[in-house]
Order: structure tokens, then sequence, then C-alpha cells
């Protein structure tokens, strides 16, 4: 994963221009207490298509020479349409047994940024966050407010309820009687941490792109915001460094700005991208208890997927490596 | 102001304890375009008066041994309950004719830290912000959630109108027929900068505690959220490196992470706090056209107050040097 792509293209003008970077994509569908014991052959296989066709969606886009930002969606699109992840539809339920939606993307050529926080009827909250990026002069919208602007872009809207499924009702129902329960983090150690979906992609420019997008936490309640839609903790990109998308425990994902504290680390320290995502998830981050993880690209189209739980559901495609999809620590 | 006091205490047990640090606290009131021929003698002494009021109630905490986090609540509270800042009473008002508040703090000795976002009922934003960080799981709280939260901790709360003020309501009136005015940036440029506060302190074990409060845009709709409230951006703080709390165009703050990049360029790259936050502040900011400053304090103590506006309000006070406070460019 470390070559470094060096393609000479001869331009119609017989000017050489030396590509140091390859087209690239890299996604993860949420980390976590992902075991073997716990998953039938069946749901496995169904992940690990959709993981696949949400990477050669995305990876498509890259070869018909589409923006990273637009690859970035794509993938993130077939995730958050599919009932396996923590997104979009699948999204688990709030203390009030509703769904609130948070997701942000990063275009890291000139640093641009847009997020939402608890949509409600935003079919896919990634869509969201891209008109915030580029249609409005914020990062940052919210709630009510967000839904509004999304619907005034077109976006597609939905009742709440589109988001509801069998097995997040499950979850919830066997939870939300216990009091105040997202104020207790051990009620939900084997759920909250799943399912959270994000992607990186760098385009023939050599533009990295980022974006993330989850349900949150199961029985969420007080309008707790996780790292998500934090522009610095759940998704970072800047075209100096690298390109992040995280998935974990979202608030010490928040606390040590780990999207941004890893490209930091590549720009300044001058270390991989691979060494800098091992410092912040598995010493930073691991030392302080925070399990989760991240996938992410150098700018030359390097992907890393490093993560400190049991699992995470991830796969990659570049112009060097077909498609490949991964579920637990060991490659299965 | 980089001197490095080095005071050798003699402990009761007759060991020397080397205290490589000095007591310091510096504050905030806005930063934005700030010209004396705009300010009346007779405000610019009420600022002034009120900011060193804020610095003086936060190092009286500092002198008896209390926390930075208390220091800093300490300070805010002051300019919080002060109508000259906007946040607490003097906030600006929504599109709806409302108040909503943002706050978040920061420790660095843990790097535990809370927010709250939207809040309309807390009369001090900066006391839920750390009751999040001290009596719940989370880092982030949002709206009514938030608020709620906050009684149910005991704070005090009131109802929105507490916050309104003739001046900011005039402010308002000016601009509330614009359509979907908080989309247009130009109109607001005269005053979206001013007003929110911010402290950052170090206590006797040298630990670091960044602060800030805000009422956030005039006639700002969707639910924008801006640096204020999101750790990384609007504040940070870590024993390592420094602790920071910024003011300004919350946009460009939340897309350059500008207080974790600061903190982050100290750490890695082994510059002064005064460079980093120069790099940061005049460069990377300057050049992609986002107003604001912060103010500082790196783990010795030392005070930085950095912005690339006409003017902040500004001061601190440390062990070696009694309460300063200045408002324009160059030192009144």
């Amino acid at each position: 994963m470390k070559t470094i792509l060096l393609i000479l293209l001869f331009t119609v003008s017989g000017l050489i221009v030396a590509k140091d970077h390859q087209l690239a994509i890299v996604i993860h569908g949420g980390a976590g207490t992902i075991l073997k014991k716990n998953l039938s052959d069946e749901k496995e296989a169904a992940i690990k298509a959709k993981l696949t066709e949400a990477i050669n969606a995305g990876y498509a886009v890259l070869e018909k020479g589409g923006e990273s930002t637009d690859a970035v969606i794509a993938a993130i699109n077939v995730m958050e349409n599919s009932p396996l992840f923590n997104s979009g539809i699948g999204a688990v339920y709030t203390k009030e047994g509703k769904h609130e939606l948070d997701a942000s993307i990063m275009r890291g050529s000139d640093l641009q940024a847009g997020a939402v926080a608890g949509v409600k009827h935003v079919k896919n909250p990634i869509n969201a966050a891209k008109e915030v990026m580029l249609n409005s002069p914020h990062v940052m919208l919210s709630n009510q407010g967000a839904d509004k602007f999304a619907k005034q872009q077109g976006l597609e809207t939905v009742d709440n309820n589109y988001f509801d499924t069998d097995y997040r009702y499950q979850q919830w129902q066997a939870i939300q009687h216990k009091k105040d329960v997202s104020l207790s983090e051990d009620l939900l150690k084997t759920d909250h941490k799943f399912g959270t979906v994000g992607a990186v992609a760098i385009d023939k420019n050599g533009t990295i792109a980022a974006g993330t997008s989850t349900g949150g936490m199961t029985n969420k309640a007080f309008g707790r915001i996780g790292d998500s839609p934090i522009i610095g903790a759940g998704t970072y990109a800047d075209n100096r460094s690298c390109g992040i998308s995280a998935t974990g425990h979202g608030e010490y994902f928040i606390r040590y700005a780990v999207a941004h504290d890893i490209c930091a680390r590549v720009l300044y320290k001058k270390i991989s991208l691979e060494q800098s995502a091992d410092e912040v998830i598995q010493h930073e981050l691991k030392n302080a208890g925070g399990d989760g993880g991240i996938v992410g690209l150098d700018n030359k189209g390097n992907p890393v997927m490093t993560f400190n739980t049991a699992g995470m559901y991830r796969g990659f495609k570049t112009e060097s490596s077909d498609t490949q999809v991964f579920i637990y620590k060991k490659k299965p």
C-alpha cells in the first residue's frame, strides 16, 4: 500500500505531466465488537456484497474523471440506502423512538466543508452535507433548520418512519425503558459503535474528499451530537496531508480531534499516514479507552484502515488494487 | 511575555519542587472591525472596565489555589452577565427574534470537554458546557435537550427574553426583513464577528483550561452552528501544548480546526505558541479570508493574543504582569 505510483502522462500539447498519485477510494461501515461468532455467514456475505457495491460505485465516478466529492457521495449513498448500516434507512432509534441523522463532508483542495446534525427527513444526509458545503456560506446546520435547507435545495425528503427497520427497533426496545440510557455508556456498549459509514476518495486532480454519515447512538437523548458531523473529529480532508473518515465512540473522537490530528501529524511530523493513524488510534485513543477506527488516504492515494476494536466493516479499490473488503481484524 | 518563570518551591517535607509555569489568565470579548472612531469614550471605558473585572474574577480563583476550569467559568460569567458582549444577556437575535446560545469548555490535563449548542434558557451557557463535561458521558448536547440537561443539573434557567437588549434588537431590526440573511455574509459583515467571549487559564497544577461562549450570528437561521461549541475549532486545551479560545468568522475556524491546529503545531513542530498562532491566524486564515483571532496560553503560562481584524477586546493577568486590557491593534 505504500507504493507511490508515478505515471507519466503525455498531454496533447506534448507537455509531460507527472501524475504522482493514483485514483483510490476507501470506505468503512462502522467499527466495534464485530466477531465472527456473532455474524451469520449470510449476513457476512450481505455486508461484504454491499461494501463492494459501495466501493465500486464510488470508484466508477473516479474512473469517469469525476470529482472525489461525488465519489464519496456515491459510495456513502449505497450504504445509507442499505438497512445493514446505521445511516439512512437502518438508522438507530432515539429515546423518543425517532431517527436523527448526522453527516459531514470535506474537500481537501480548498478545505470547504459541510455538515448536518439531527436531520429527520433528508433521505440521504450526506447529500445535505454536500449542499451545505457547496450552496451555503455555513459549515454546520442542525435540526429542523437543516431539514428545511435540504428541502429548499431540492433534496429528496421522507417521513421519519422511512428510516424504520425491525432490526433497529428490536435493539431500541431492549433498552428503551432504562432511564436516561444515553447517559450510561455501559448499557450501550454492544451497540452504539456499529454502523456509522464513511468514505475517502482521491480524484484525477489529486483532490481528496472525505465524508461520514450516521444515525448516532441507540436511545440517544438530550440532542447529543457525536463526532460524525464535526469537521476535525469524524471527518477531515486536506490535500497537503490526507483525508480521514472516522467511526467509533464519538466523544473520544471529538476530544482528540481525531481526523484533524491524524492529518496534522502527517503534515507537521512528516510521518506516513499509516504511522500517524497508528499513533492516534492504537496509542492516544486506545490508552484513553476510546474505541473505534478510521479509514483514510494520503495524497498519493495510498489507503489506510486502522481500528482498535475487534472488527471494522471496510474496504478499498485503487489503480493498483482491485476491490478488497474486510470485516475482522485478521483478513478472512 | 516569553519569560519562563522558574520558582523553586520548598515543600514541607524538604523536597524541592520546580514550578516551571506561572499562574495566568487571558480573555477575549470578540474580534472584528473595532475602530476607535466607532467607539465612544464612554463605551470604551465600560468595555475595559468589564474586561478587567472578568480577568480579575478569573485570576482570583487561581490565586486561591482553584482550578483553571473554575477560573475560566468565573471570567466568562462576568462577560455573559454583561450586555456589552454577544454572550448570555446581550446575545444577538435569531431570524425568529429569539436567542440561541452556544458554549464549550475543555480541560488540558485529561482532554475532557463539554459543549452546548442552541440553548435558549440557560442563563450562563458556559456553566452548562461544564456540566456536560463533568456530569455526562457526552461532549456535545444541543437545543431543547441541552436546556433540559442543564435544568436537571440545577443550573439557573431564564425565559428567553431575559437575553433581550435594545442594542441587539436594533441591530436585528435593521436586517431582519432581508430574505435568508443568514446566508448572505456581506449583510452581516459589520456585526456578526463581535462579542463572542472566551478565556484560557492555567492553575497551580499546570492544568490549562479553555472556554468560549457566544450568541452566534445576528438573524441566524437554519440552526446554524458556529465554531464556539466545536471542540477543536473554537476551543481546545492540552497540557502538552496550549489552551486556545477563538473568536471570528466561525465557518473558517471550523474548516481550519483553528484551536486544535494551533496546539498541534506547538506540539509537533515544536514552535512557540506565538509563532504557531501567527502561522494560523495571520497566514492560513488571513490568506483564506477568515477574519478573527484567538487568545491562548502555553504550558508555561505565557499569554498570546493574535488577531487579523482591526481590533479584539482582550486582556490578561499573570504572576509576572498586572491586569492589562486592550481593544485596538495598537496598544492605546
